[in-house]
């Protein structure tokens, strides 16, 4: 039934591991006592390229033969899959060229530069991002990896859940944030292979809500250049993360840009570590709405950790 | 020889080890490059209370007899070991007193309210801050928990160094922030006990660099109110940490304060976690001066990760 199996998931595993970290899973006992539940959360912000995008990323460019390797690797994305892809690609000396909208932030464009990529700039629109990787495909037949509607990549972005997931089995509720739907998709294979009563909720930002509604709607409706301040979750979902959110998902819930922002702060301060505002979704669910049971497990994946440190959201209220 | 001994480390260990975090030890392949060293560090910023004080302030209130329980503890602090007294008092439902200056970072007033303890305010000069601490004592019959020149303290902060070491055997060299000398003192003793060929460095910033004046000097020369912006710093060395520093500390180095910035701005970035100015201070002195070796295995002891979130030293430029 599954487009990808479990099986699968576990085999990127083995390919990737050696070149991936095994993240830390923090807790809180000050959230735990806000909460009323054990929060257990998996720290892909301190992956490699500060966010889990490489485990997809490293999944792809491990499976390319070799002229394809000679030619590259070239994607689109306004962020972290575009950095995790230049560093994939820089590990095993793979060209790669990056079209980046031209109002992807700094530091974002910043490492994917220092990893050696290529950067194509184009405008910040869907159809202006298609057309410069066009242009960039026929002129060096590099291979695209897409950023989330993808086998190797869902299959790659599953994997943290697959380290997760071994090493707290007893998680009774699992979050990630819904972007694309990659992470979330393979969260959710993994999930319910693992434990069939285990909760998966996907959490969206108010503002780029395209996966609630697409899923009342029983198909896939467009965001349309959402303004959230997570800005790794502006994109809307695929043909191929659509149907599996359909099926293993238990539920998409959404937060206000205030609770992303609060939900941030509070991981920061009380954690000592960085996120990014889009980890910081799932978070804003668990603190400010009523989707978690007291004494219950609760698994939240931190997606990752690459900020505009000079700009914070609350420096600008 | 030593006022402590190694034995009486591990004694504290022992004691407070089910009251504390095992902190993670964290590497960064961005970092060892650029120093050409194998960089290795200890994170007690994500320590309960977001400081290693809590090892020294635990080890001395695990010691409290009854009647002294009864009766409470007092310090004076501007900060870290005012918030970890207060915790560790907390935890015995023992009542806590802390005499803080009134420019004490808000944050870590905050902290010390959070943790259940008076507050005693008072002028930020040392005379002022005894004083009161008097009067304290006088009103209360509250035990004194003094913040760094106190056996039950030093051997405390002695158990960072001690399970680092346990982890990381093979290290050359260790570094750490002096202050008062609470924690270079416990590191320098567990340093040299399990590796005499460990070089043990404690860093100060330029603008409060008594302990190298002092060490210099051949006695204890006060700092007079240094305005390094290494907030946990700004304390002179004390009668017992002064000769164990003499003794077991190889070489004491200093860094400015752009240093510290810079390099407090790098931890974030590349590492994605939180620390302080004061655990910058290290870092500082190994990214920026010529302390290291190339190859070697260097141990950095981060203490702590208490900022104020809403006024970073980088937005002020």
């Amino acid at each position: 039934m599954l487009s990808i199996s479990f099986q699968q998931i576990k085999e990127s595993y083995k390919r990737i591991r050696s070149y991936i970290h095994h993240t830390p899973v923090m807790s809180s006992s000050q959230l735990d006592s806000e909460t009323g539940c054990s929060l257990f959360f998996k720290c892909e912000n301190l992956q490699r390229t500060g966010a889990f995008k490489i485990r997809g990323a490293m999944n792809a460019v491990l499976q390319l033969n070799d002229k394809e390797r000679k030619c590259g690797v070239t994607t689109h994305s306004s962020g972290n899959h575009a950095a995790a892809l230049a560093f994939a690609a820089k590990t095993f000396d793979i060209p790669a060229y990056m079209v980046m909208p031209d109002n992807a932030p700094i530091v974002k464009q910043q490492a994917v530069k220092g990893y050696g990529a290529e950067i194509i700039p184009c405008k910040p629109t869907m159809d202006d991002r298609e057309r410069m990787l066009n242009h960039v495909v026929c002129e060096t037949s590099a291979a695209v990896i897409p950023s989330y509607n993808d086998h190797r990549i869902i299959s790659g972005q599953g994997t943290a859940a697959l380290e997760f997931l071994e090493e707290y089995p007893d998680l009774d509720m699992l979050l990630a944030p819904v972007g694309g739907g990659g992470l979330i998709s393979g969260t959710a294979i993994v999930g319910k292979s693992v434990n069939p009563n285990l909760r998966v909720i996907g959490v969206e930002p108010l503002l780029a809500d395209d996966a609630k509604r697409s899923l009342k709607a029983g198909k896939i409706i467009p965001s349309t250049y959402p303004n959230t301040i997570a800005d790794g979750l502006r994109t809307s979902l695929g043909d191929i993360t659509f149907p599996i959110i359909q099926n293993y998902v238990d539920e998409i819930t959404t937060v206000t840009e205030q609770e992303i922002i609060d939900a941030m702060f509070l991981i920061w301060e009380r954690m000592k570590i960085i996120i990014e505002p889009s980890s910081a979704v799932p978070v804003a669910a668990l603190l400010f709405h009523d989707i978690k049971q007291a004494g219950k497990n609760v698994g939240v994946i931190l997606s990752g950790g690459n900020v505009d440190l000079k700009s914070l959201p609350w420096m600008k209220a």
